[in-house]
């Protein structure tokens, strides 16, 4: 495994397993197309049992503002190591519908949007 | 379950059983007397399970400088709602010789850093 020449140590060899909570921002998310749907914003995690719950992507916006949060349920994503980001089986038009906030909300806070997220991807709940 | 009253939504309700992998920088750390260790850097998360298996934590350092940076296998790891952070079994001394790293330097691109990390901490692998 070679480390990134630049010096900053990112490893350039995508079989690496293990990824730094603070830079899984910009892992692409494709659908089964290998279309590219957006990119992960971050992952929330199940502060008991260490368990990912959901890969928020970031779509849409322009220029770094107006783009949306959608939450995608661990479940639903496959890590594709040849495309260097996870697939999710479903089409941008669902996914524009799929619960979703903007920058500054937080609505995790509230249990009940989890519920609604696995609902919306027909998932079981992680935990 | 209230807002952070700045409006930023921030949940204050330590309940609450996800948290962002963008904001697990701070938790803090205890030993089992429940003295603090450190703060957690981030997690390194197994990108193909979604499961946490170290938390790095910061340790030592001034002023933002020289901290060094020392992973804890998850399955070391017992998070405690009142203390409102981790626990780790372990004294300080034992801490300070542990595997460790400083910023720059990304030791998980070689899977045996991860192995040393276990082995110290005398627990199987998360993975």
């Amino acid at each position: 495994m070679q480390l990134d020449p630049s010096g900053e140590g990112i490893a350039i060899d995508e079989t690496r397993r293990l990824i730094a909570s603070n830079k899984v921002e910009g892992t692409p998310v494709f659908n089964r197309a290998g279309e590219q749907l957006g990119t992960v914003y971050n992952f929330m995690v199940d502060k008991i049992t260490g368990q990912v719950a959901y890969a928020v992507m970031s779509f849409g916006g322009f220029l770094g503002l107006g783009e949306s949060y959608h939450p995608l349920p661990w479940r639903a994503l496959t890590y594709d190591t040849r495309l260097g980001g996870y697939v999710v089986d479903i089409d941008k038009d669902r996914l524009a519908d799929s619960p979703r906030h903007t920058a500054g909300e937080d609505p995790f806070v509230d249990d009940e949007y989890g519920a609604k997220v696995d609902a919306y991807y027909r998932t079981t709940p992680t935990s």
